[in-house]
């Protein structure tokens, strides 16, 4: 009776914890490598929860996959993605919808979450510092479709929370204030 | 032959992953509470490795699991234990060990191992204002000793990166510079 039934039940029942998530601790130039390659792997989507953007690498993977047809969100902090260092503006110039977090309080999350079964998390910002001058760590999760949806229900609430139209009238008023500073500088 | 033999054999070997860790996705107020479970539930361990610490629940639950015997270490950034809102002072106080990051770059992680099984990881700082006033998240892995090496082996050499000698010297100034700052407010 057990070996007949139960036990290829129990063997079923337990199969799918066997493929469970490939989990990678990783420092800062590998977690860089690992952030592009689930940028350059991802066939349907990308949700971003950055608070700091500036890492060339991963915008240029983030545009990349936007031209060919993946369907990319960005969310980051307001005063970040005013700061002189900011290059929110290749993603905006690149058709990537993106909002900043317009409430008080601080967007700080460093999440990105790829076609609903991986995600990445830690300390790192995707800024080109976080990678070359601090010690940092990112929590990586490949194939772990419960845990990315752990996080993408909090980052729909976030990314609702701040509309598009705040974030686009933001993103005019800055652009002009960024034209107006170039033509003083020439 | 598969029933008697193969199937059994295969129930075993799949029986650990069955039972893999629990994995939760917090938000601020949320994650402070897990924390401090965490840091009570410690029965042999507490490493803590986190850019910058004040936060009281947390540094009170520290010191508790320190006074019943719990091996507490915390590496943390120096940059941000000789501000003005730093409370590492209290754990020193205690006589917890405290090593401060002191190489050139940031020490930006926010990570703790518990007992070696159980692992916080994600964008919060160990702070009252990234509770109160920021968009956070954590990780974190509940009895996943996989999981939980792999960060230990990241926090083993960046505690040893950094001499108990040293930040014992620079804790010694720092707290000749805040006695002078206090006769001086006298």
């Amino acid at each position: 009776m057990f070996h007949r039934f139960v036990c290829p039940l129990f063997f079923f029942l337990l199969l799918p914890f066997a493929l469970h998530a490939e989990a990678f601790v990783l420092k800062e130039e590998a977690c860089e490598t690992k952030l592009a390659e689930l940028i350059d792997g991802a066939a349907d989507y990308i949700d971003v929860s950055v608070y700091a953007i500036n890492n060339k690498r991963l915008i240029k993977a983030l545009i990349d996959a936007h031209h060919r047809g993946v369907k990319v969100r960005v969310l980051t902090d307001k005063l970040q993605a005013a700061g002189g260092s900011s290059r929110i503006w290749d993603l905006i110039a690149a058709g990537i919808p993106l909002r900043v977090h317009s409430h008080k309080r601080i967007m700080h999350t460093k999440v990105a979450i790829y076609d609903g079964v991986s995600v990445s998390s830690g300390s790192l910002n995707w800024t080109e510092p976080a990678v070359r001058k601090n010690e940092e760590v990112c929590d990586i999760f490949v194939n772990d479709p419960g845990y990315a949806q752990q996080h993408q229900k909090l980052f729909n609430q976030r990314w609702e929370a701040n509309s598009q139209e705040k974030s686009d009238e933001w993103v005019r008023e800055k652009t002009k204030e960024r034209e107006n500073k170039r033509q003083k500088v020439k």
